[in-house]
């Protein structure tokens, strides 16, 4: 029977195949007496051989299809299968107390877990997470139970799950899994953003899918509207195929953008920019026709190892971001970590609000040693292109004064160990923070730039976590108030002379790109996948018709009534 | 030898006394093999029955010099140690293991404590507390270690402590305790705020004094200047009775004008108010000369109990609130919990950031037959007073409708339920999110009154949690985007004829009424202790004169500047 569900659109794109549910077995032991204690050895033995044959391949396909850094993951999981300081009190458990292998695994999997967990340090917990997941796998084994590898999938799918952790995500091959749904999860979530990446199909926070949906049953995912089909009828699958053609012919007319400029109608130029994470990311961002980065986010570099980053590499990735770039505008983001973002080798104490606590330039400025060496990399890496440098969560002038000064004195020291930096280096801030964008004329005097970070801005000015699902009715790009403090930076910045971008998810959207081209914003920096279409939709508008609601817009009392009047703006 | 320290100055006013070192002592506690279970049950059952007692005299003060409601933290304490679900165990355990009666009671204990703390119940938790401070007190006696009690303070004495906690602050006696000093907190602590209604000098923060002071070393507390000066010799002590005689006699000019007007030295009137916590306070806000309360949190109503307090015993709190004001202007704000603020019957999710999260009026929408007893009983109390309500938390303008709403619903009841209603009620909101501060010109049109709440405003506008010692540094009341959007709240209500309060800690600070009383704030709402102080401070202070200088400190760049250029104005 025909069923229709619908969920949060968070990748655009059609697609139809079948259902692959990725489930989460539990997995139940009972201690059980057993009298052969040589062969329940052998048994675990096998088991322990099996798992780790099994992680050699998924870790072989993560390196192939995704990279070295995401296979990371299994090489630890495999390090865990070989160490003695785990493997010997299980087998001496089984020797010695005769109890089954599962039951020896479980206790002393769980005493080292609890050991670890209970130590209150990232490192430690990642370890236990490890230990975790690598008792399932062997554990499986041991009951005769399967445990899914999304990388083994080796048909065209529809991933079906109640969500997908980053060990499933890295895991994604778009050659197979089609499109997914999620039952929890938002359009900012992790696996929502890593399927825009990937360009795959996706629809999140459906919330009945793992209820409704079984293997092999015919889904339509729907990530342009958020609809999911289930067992559609011949008619149905007509419908979404030529809605999936037309969204496809609509891609290659975008492609025909690639290499032209952005201009309004009427003749007003703004820069098209991409948020990366890695080098790698360039890439995507020339293939669809970027023409700067307006953000690039250093923190990955921090991330998945066991010690900062050296500058030596550091250097070499910013290097090679810039002369990929060769010469277009490459806004770096410094070091924004803390919040919801920890690095497992950095030990920050636990905060009762980490949204509102040490993070980002407040922890830079705190730990001067590693903010010096990422700031003489990037110092060191100016020389081989465009680079812009901005600090994330600048909240008073004092601490960009500071961040300032810190770049300064590290571009002096360049300076007199006879290195070559460029002297053309902007200088800029994150606008993210309430205080900030209220404050901009005072900042537009002393920074080269502003980039507005609506995520941030919309979380603190309506004070509700983005990421808690139980106010995110309070997440309101469109409210009036965002609007009137996003148009106060950009004035601010025009009357110095200065340029404002805005890397937010917002910059990206269909519905806010009228409202800031007539705000006035210079530079819009989004997923890479977005850039044509938004490309498209710009030469189509009118900069000074859009000027014109401006003073209506912004005298609108709620977010619902700026909606609905954009939408009657651009529909009409 | 006479030692100089510092800390926060938290309360106003000079101690000198002997110091009295409030400890926490550790109990270890050891398992050893008993020959004569009998005396071991004798001796358990002795520690019982001392324990009973000191309780009872504990109770017995507290509910004398504070009230009964301080008093039930320790109903609850003599309810576990009469319960035979946990003394039941614990003499089994004495009887049929030969255990010691410190063992046995540990263990049995400590099961339980963990039983009720891995409930994930906020009531259970709190029943996990008061078995663990119980067992402490039986445990001491069992041991032989003396356990403090502050009630039992009968010399006069400046407490030293770690930290207090509520058990430690409810029951401070001020006729004895004349001063308190404590190694961590802050000026908003839950002590420090204690003390200002107690109106008890204190100092805190104070970092080393558990290490540095002795019992009976003579200790002078200067809550003014947050000094602390051990062991002071003769000269020393001179020099402090005569500013505590100054400080006394400042006190007693200021009690002259408990019946004069809040008028400037250039005509203008103002309201001070005062910020309520019960009924019971509103003693001290007439004894203060308050005009007005401009805060009432009605959420202690609904604290330290097992369900929510009825419509008749909100009705009950509303009235008395009321008619002791005999007509003066009385805002009560509607239930804020959520975010720190919890109640131990209603089991709220855990959130990531609770600050940015689900709390007072978003909660209170979601809970709508809680919300609506809570108005319903404020309606038919407003028949006794001068009857303003407010709602905590909006963010959007959806949000106030929403509240208003169900107001008027409750009002057209309560009307045709023939039951008598005040046709005067203001409705207003609390302005502590930047999105209302930044829309105040739109709610405006729809409000009666803004009261702006400077503790959330300030930690959202600088994205800054301000119980998080490590980002203290942000929170900045004189920070000009605070006083932009405080400017920007009091010109809209304004131009809509609306009046606009403020009830946060700002209101009370000596350097923040001048440039409020320049920015037109209509209504100050502060500690009832604070009121008289600020009063004689007005009325030198000349309104026209603050607006001169307003421009000027707006267009500051930080809160420094801002500080010191009203430091100079008002000591010159």
């Amino acid at each position: 029977m025909i069923q229709k569900l619908s969920g949060i659109a968070a990748s655009n794109g059609i697609a139809i195949a079948k259902a692959f549910r990725l489930e989460n077995p539990e997995l139940i032991v009972e201690k059980t007496t057993i009298s052969n204690t040589e062969a329940e050895l052998t048994r675990f033995e096998a088991a322990l051989t099996q798992s780790k044959s099994e992680l050699e391949t998924i870790k072989a396909h993560t390196a192939q299809q995704m990279n070295d850094e995401e296979a990371a993951i299994f090489s630890a999981h495999l390090l865990v299968l070989s160490d003695p300081e785990l493997l010997g009190p299980i087998t001496e458990k089984i020797k010695s107390e005769n109890v089954n292998a599962e039951f020896a695994l479980q206790e002393t999997a769980n005493m080292f877990i609890g050991l670890f967990e209970s130590m209150d340090n990232e490192y430690m917990k990642e370890r236990a997470a490890d230990i975790r997941d690598v008792t399932k796998r062997v554990l499986a084994h041991l009951l005769g139970v399967s445990i899914q590898s999304p990388s083994m999938i080796t048909d065209e799918v529809i991933i079906i799950a109640e969500d997908l952790t980053p060990s499933d995500t890295v895991q994604l091959n778009p050659q197979f899994v089609k499109g997914f749904i999620t039952d929890i999860g938002g359009r900012t979530s992790h696996s929502a953003i890593l399927a825009r990446t990937l360009e795959i199909p996706a629809v999140v926070g459906a919330q009945t899918v793992m209820s409704s949906i079984q293997n092999d049953m015919i889904v339509i995912v729907d990530g342009l509207d958020g609809d999911i089909i289930v067992n559609p009828d011949a008619e149905t699958i007509a419908h979404y195929e030529d809605k999936k053609a037309s969204y496809e012919l609509q891609k290659s007319e975008w492609a025909t953008l690639k290499n032209e400029a952005t201009v309004t109608s009427d003749g007003h130029h703004v820069e098209l920019g991409a948020n990366i994470g890695t080098p790698k990311d360039v890439v995507g961002v020339l293939e669809h026709g970027g023409e700067a980065i307006g953000l690039y986010r250093t923190e990955f570099l921090y991330m998945g190892r066991n010690q900062f980053p050296t500058e030596e590499e550091q250097f070499e990735a910013y290097s090679s971001v810039l002369k990929q770039m060769d010469g277009k505008p490459t806004v770096v983001r410094t070091l924004d970590i803390g919040g919801d973002k920890e690095l497992s080798y950095l030990q920050l104490p636990k905060e009762l609000n980490p949204f509102l606590g040490l993070r980002a330039i407040r922890l830079c400025l705190e730990m001067e040693d590693m903010f010096r060496t990422q700031l003489r990399a990037l110092l060191r890496a100016s020389v081989h292109g465009n680079l812009k440098i901005m600090f994330p969560m600048i909240a008073t002038l004092e601490e960009f004064r500071q961040a300032k000064t810190l770049f300064l004195e590290e571009k002096t020291k360049l300076e007199n160990e006879q290195i070559e930096v460029s002297n053309s280096i902007e200088v800029g801030i994150m606008v993210e923070i309430p205080s900030t964008a209220v404050m901009a004329d005072v900042f537009a005097k002393e920074v080269d730039f502003f980039s507005i970070g609506t995520n941030d801005l919309i979380q603190y000015t309506m004070a509700a976590d983005r990421m808690n699902e139980r106010v995110s009715y309070l997440y309101q790009p469109f409210n009036p108030a965002i609007l009137r403090l996003v148009k106060n930076v950009i004035d601010a910045s025009h009357k110095e002379g200065k340029w404002t971008g805005m890397c937010g998810e917002m910059a990206g959207d269909e519905l806010a790109i009228p409202i800031l081209l007539g705000l006035g914003l210079d530079e819009f920096s989004m997923s890479a996948s977005s850039i044509l279409k938004a490309r498209s939709q710009i030469r189509k508008l009118s900069k000074s018709e859009m000027e014109s609601h401006i003073d209506t817009i912004l005298s609108l009392s709620t977010s619902d009534e700026v909606e609905s009047y954009v939408r009657a703006l651009t529909t009409k």
